[in-house]
């Protein structure tokens, strides 16, 4: 079978491969035929040339084409969607339905016309005028920006259609778009649709690019190269923190969403009230996408006691009873393994699972573990690791100030979640732990569960490292998605027929937002 | 003679010295007589762990209270501005008046006075409100800063008074400064200012603390430890890439303001029109404070014909005649030494200067290089080196290619300025080049020079790497310099009446403007 090709400045050509890798049907352990390349230093450097073109072109266009190109890709997905869904499903072993076809998909064409919006509207470049002093400055493209997507969201975090990818390009940059090898064939559809897109609406060639998979030293010279921008990547810690140094010593920003354990503190009225409830929501969260979310609850936090028992146990149940989903590869499996190993090696106990599960595919046992806060406080970075999937570890605590010293050690998280009684019994416990949990996490929730990241302006999907490199961007959330793309850039007495048009006196865009002398002012 | 004494924890107290060091008088040469100490590693310590504690207590403050803090202070640095100023004088060499007294002094309560009126206001935090779905965010303080400030500017940049100060405590945040050595005892003046301003108006004690020195190791340990959250610097690329390393491996959001050599562009037509003033404010904007500003235009660029010529001479007049400023101090003119040494080994040509100057005290001869574009080509490494001080080299090109050429190898720089004919003869041209230089620079003036930042919402004093450490934030800029000290955190289904006061639905303070389903509305 032909080796599939790569997309480098508009066009599908055959890669300078070192090597060929196939993708695997996880749910049935079954390669899937086609091969896929690893390329060469060349390719990415091809990669790197066209982008650097674009990116001078993109500078030129008015934001209306960046939109128009983000809104004919998400036509073109839709258009495309049974084969995108096929495709995604076999590789991942996602549901085709609902996760993949009524889910996933509709959140990434959503998120692409979210930033089309964004775009044209124009108010994320913070437009700032001081007319007095004819100083002007507004967020500007930052250049080339590689996107690393992760595993587990093939079309909504894919490097090539998402929200790295729709911010990047709709604060007017190219992306190089770094398929996960978990999902190859999804990604090349996708690219397709891209490259479409960009034909369509007259984006340069150069706007939006892809390859498969390069070696690790590729990897580190790619985000390090003098053309890059900007680098952004979900996944692994250390993969991430491997980039993170690399594009930080050639003083690249690079934005990384890497590892977070979500931790999640039932005060004691919240299971007095409603115990069954919250062990049933627990429960779908845990096991949503086989816990394989990066804001699933890997820790949770509850009284030493029995209504804390009684929810243990409900949860043990289902997770007992409910079918274990499969997992996105059989590395996915191991770290598992690996992690509940080292958890229970730590003096975690095993409540339910704690074992592989036989085929088809790659799964484990649905996996509940628990430890007493003296066990966490004695060994707390062995009992904080993050284990990416189906495994959650309830922490009991026997009063406000074990909870405290416990949450005193966590490390950054992407979130926090607080569920406490209505009735006000636990008000006084939650005014004690907020101001510590609100500094680990990005986003802090009451009484719902943290699977679940709505594309909202007001979003936040990030948090303290090492959740994320910078606690103060967020990689979902349009418009504050865009500025991790783009550069500040002040005109100092320049004449106004040189300005850009969002700075000029008299605006042309009634829909911007700009600040005029320190008032917000739109059009 | 006693040692000075550090300020930790809102008092005076002895330092745990592994050595001590004096000022030195510049002007004379004089060692003045008062020993400092170089801190050990406990000292820092103390520092980190009362900065801690104030962080917790910070947060619960009004906004209010900050701004009165820090509308305190400026006022105290007013009421003591004598003596302030006398030991600046005294320690930098730099003129009483009018730098010091009359510009410095009055910009240095200024900002302090800005970053009170932002706090106030809260926009700052840029508050988002996504009513339907109840999610909210804003920024919010990111915990201890560290500011280590410059030689240059012993009061607007100092760590403990300047503008990373100002906007580190606007944003809730604690300070410890490293005082500059070059300056300890103007930071001891200001320091004891901050301190009775604490006191006046109930900060914490941990709020504003100040050591003078510290070794190298310390200093790298210091804003890598696990209790800071985020570090501003000034000062030079050395000292800033290892601390940069240290921070950024630990995971800190670390803002430094490095190196620039400020390109200013003469397209042929603006010299027809008017080349003897524009040497005569060429030559202003060079040796102004000896050349020593980040701002300085280090490098001209100017077409190779007889108007040229005649900017030169009258260029390399006026440095002849002028007498030479004080430099900071002995290892300043050892470091200009070096570099015009190795601007003249790489080829450059010496028009004016190019010695030491008999003292009393550190003086450098008004120093003007040339060099062709084509031997900057060649050598682009070495002849863009900063020489930080009353240096100028101007290099010439045969036509717009070459100066394409030159432009395409220039490093990131914090300004670039061009001045084109006010006829507009140089337009094609202009709109030729900007879009290079655009890239190059933070802040892109026309027709003036970059000497002069003013303190101004739409300014951007900063740029791409190296010239600072990440092209989207400023350090000069209220409130937009705030949000370097910021951490974005979000409230997703949060009880009313737990949310802080900025995210409510109903905002006490009538002057902030939030973002509420994505309109901007104040109050």
């Amino acid at each position: 079978m032909e080796i599939a090709q790569i997309l480098i400045d508009g066009k599908w050509r055959t890669a300078t491969a070192e090597a060929t890798f196939h993708a695997t049907n996880p749910a049935t352990g079954e390669t899937l035929a086609t091969p896929f390349p690893v390329s060469e230093w060349s390719d990415c450097d091809l990669a790197l040339e066209a982008a650097a073109h674009a990116a001078i072109e993109l500078r030129k266009l008015a934001p209306e084409q960046l939109a128009a190109f983000l809104e004919a890709y998400a036509a073109n997905i839709e258009a495309a969607s049974a084969a995108i869904v096929e495709a995604a499903a076999e590789e991942t072993g996602l549901p085709a339905s609902p996760r993949l076809k009524d889910v996933e998909l509709p959140r990434t064409t959503n998120q692409l016309r979210q930033a089309a919006a964004a775009a044209r509207e124009e108010s994320w470049k913070r437009a700032t005028l001081d007319l007095e002093r004819n100083i002007r400055s507004c967020f500007a493209p930052i250049g080339p920006v590689i996107v690393f997507g992760p595993n587990n969201f093939p079309l909504a975090f894919n490097g090539i259609s998402g929200g790295d990818f729709a911010a990047a390009i709709a604060a007017g940059n190219p992306v190089i778009a770094k398929a996960h090898p978990l999902h190859p064939n999804t990604t090349r559809l996708l690219a397709e649709e891209a490259r479409k897109a960009a034909v369509e609406t007259g984006l340069p060639s150069g706007a939006a690019q892809m390859i498969y998979h390069i070696n690790n030293a590729n990897g580190l010279k790619l985000v390090s190269d003098a053309r890059v921008g900007a680098v952004g990547f979900t996944g692994s810690r250390g993969a991430g923190l491997a980039l993170k140094k690399a594009a930080e010593e050639a003083g690249k920003p690079v934005y990384l969403e890497m590892s977070s354990i979500n931790p999640v503190i039932f005060l004691p009225g919240a299971l007095v009230e409603d115990g069954e409830k919250l062990a049933r929501e627990l429960a779908d969260s845990c096991l949503a996408g086989a816990g394989q979310f990066c804001t699933s609850p890997n820790v949770i936090l509850l009284w030493d006691n029995a209504n804390t028992e009684s929810l243990l146990a409900s949860v043990a149940k289902t997770f007992s009873e409910r079918a274990p989903q499969p997992l996105l590869s059989l590395s996915g499996q191991s770290q598992i393994q690996a992690g509940v190993a080292a958890l229970t090696s730590a003096g975690a106990e095993l409540v339910a699972g704690g074992h592989n599960v036989d085929g088809p595919g790659y799964r484990y046992a649905n996996t509940l573990l628990r430890a007493t806060a003296k066990q966490f406080l004695a060994r707390p970075h062995e009992l904080q690791r993050e284990v990416f999937g189906n495994v959650t570890m309830a922490i009991t605590v026997e009063g406000l100030e074990e909870l405290v010293s416990t949450l005193e050690l966590f490390e950054g998280n992407l979130t926090g979640a607080i569920y406490s009684a209505k009735t006000g019994a636990d008000d006084e416990l939650y005014a004690q732990i907020e101001p510590l949990l609100r500094q680990k996490v990005g986003r802090l929730l009451n009484d719902k569960m943290p699977t679940g990241v709505a594309v909202s302006p007001a979003m936040h999907h990030g948090g303290p490292f090492p959740a994320t490199s910078h606690p103060g961007f967020t990689s979902v959330g349009i418009p504050a998605a865009l500025t991790r793309f783009a550069t500040l850039q002040c005109y100092d007495g320049v004449r106004e027929d040189r300005l850009p048009a969002v700075l000029r006196n008299k605006i042309q865009n009634a829909d911007t937002w700009r600040s005029i002398d320190g008032a917000w002012v739109k059009g």
